[in-house]
């Protein structure tokens, strides 16, 4: 096992200034430094990072918290998000709350207790008082409490952008399924716009909440019965892509022509979007930049450094959007 | 700040014992025991973590790393070893490898560092010595080298599911997209089964290797183009689910009908198999079994106790399998 004092033999200075190099605290010479680190690099020295951090009460740890990494939005997003991280030398905790709402009170506490350096939150988890907690926090797509800075798409712009598709398809009645209004999203924006755009375009628009933290694709398939059943003359749905593909797949098995007799427009622009056939409209989150505002904007908060605004709002667009006009 | 000298005073106990206690050393009544627990309940204590892990060596921190989360196989396993990890204390640290190779090498770093306890892998690097390493490693569908103990399902058994699907469907030729054989997995198991028991049964069998980690869905999609153009008069695909999904989506786009012209099965039962219409006939794999497994012998690894043995192979069944017969 290497040790600081091997370190410090081979470039050929003192214990403490080894030390004052990896903890980065005091003046040491551009020339000190280089021999420092060609020390380290020849010997392949490596810190013990516990004792490390309990010097400099780093962890370099970062906690992502989401309700299902099986979802494709969240599959993507921790995918771009843990890339970003490692970019800036973090490693990052994945907690999925979906079967344990307790986890994410969890997770505030391993805050506190100097565990990691800072939360991302996409969670549903409401029964938290956020503000209480002094330490640096990212909301992902969600409005956890006002002095929490929060990251999303234009979801406005989202809602717009599908609304136009079903009037230019020329639809007359509409199913948007949302999820449940329980817990107050960003995402709830497009709702609102979608259904006053509607409206106003004389489409009727039938609005249904999904369960809480549902996320089971046989649920889909279920919800997607119960609403070709319930719904005689229906000619068009609106809502993730997930449960969008799962009332193309139960219309298809009906014998019902897409987008002839049905026309479905997704959200999130996932690979899912892509995998049924016919390809699903949808609205494209920008996964990639999100994940880099999300952590830049931690990492801000985690360096002290003031936040010029609350809420970072990302543009998004259509993609497979030929099968729009009919 | 609740400190240990508060949690002793609450428990009318001495500040060593409390430490004691949270260091699991020496001899404690289980009266003492209760009155600390109920004392640090009551105050919501919260060891120092960091200032813990030196003492006691461990960081309850385990490293998983697979090649993408977005996956839809790695999506489904990720979910489930997050929980088995959760309800056996540990949190997990996600290494997403796709895009970067070093990634890789840079956990198995962190372990050599005492930054986690053990590390998952299911990834593809390839240029590492895995022998090497004297520390707890568990390979999850992989096989990394003969010490290193590897869980992974019946992928023998799942080959001949496969098979006899497309015997008993009356397939004359058959593709079968495999993973890059740069890398030995279990899962080439199904590869060779599936193989042998088509040309017993008389059937042309083409086989064709997707490109090493390439997990882009819209390669997926080129790759179907490239392999519809290159082989007429083929009747039947078989390959992991999102191959297989983006085959039958430019097979639907070419007007060819399912499973009539062309018959598709999937490999991995995930959500995707139910998406798609119609849905992928499909092996399960068994997720919650396959992390259970995985979990559990890590922890034996962890805690020095003797494993029976290197390999570890779940059960699996087809899923979808009405569509079989024509």
């Amino acid at each position: 096992m290497v040790t600081i004092t091997d370190v410090a033999q081979a470039a050929g200075v003192s214990k403490n200034t080894v030390s004052r190099y990896l903890n980065q605290r005091g003046y040491i010479s551009d020339k000190t430094r280089a021999a420092i680190q060609a020390a380290i690099d020849e010997l392949h020295y490596q810190p013990n990072q516990i004792a490390r951090s309990l010097y400099t009460h780093k962890t370099n740890l970062i906690g992502l918290v989401i309700p299902d990494v099986e979802h494709p939005f969240f599959s993507a997003i921790t995918a771009q998000i843990e890339d970003e991280l490692d970019a800036r030398g973090y490693k990052m905790i994945l907690c999925n709350t979906l079967h344990s709402s307790k986890k994410e009170r969890k997770y505030l506490d391993l805050l506190i207790a100097n565990k990691v350096d800072g939360i991302i939150i996409g969670s549903h988890s409401i029964d938290i008082n956020y503000s209480d907690i002094d330490a640096p926090i990212v909301a992902l797509d969600r409005n956890l409490s006002e002095d929490i800075p929060v990251v999303a798409a234009d979801h406005a712009k989202g809602g717009e952008i599908a609304a136009d598709a079903f009037i230019e398809h020329g639809c007359h009645k509409v199913i948007q399924l949302v999820s449940s209004g329980y817990v107050k999203t960003p995402s709830s924006k497009r709702h609102e716009v979608f259904t006053k755009r509607m409206c106003e375009a004389g489409v009727t628009c039938i609005v249904q909440e999904l369960q809480l933290n549902q996320f089971e694709f046989q649920t889909y398939l279920k919800t997607a019965d119960e609403i070709l059943d319930s719904y005689p003359g229906l000619d068009g749905v609106f809502s993730a892509d997930p449960v969008t593909a799962a009332i193309q797949r139960q219309a298809l098995a009906r014998g019902m022509r897409i987008p002839d007799d049905i026309f479905m427009f997704g959200y999130d622009g996932t690979f899912l979007a892509e995998a049924v056939f016919p390809p699903l409209p949808t609205v494209a989150q920008p996964y990639d930049q999100i994940a880099k505002t999300v952590v830049d904007v931690l990492m801000k908060k985690i360096n002290g450094e003031k936040l010029e605004k609350m809420s970072y709002i990302i543009p998004i667009s259509g993609r497979n959007m030929t099968a729009v006009s009919n």
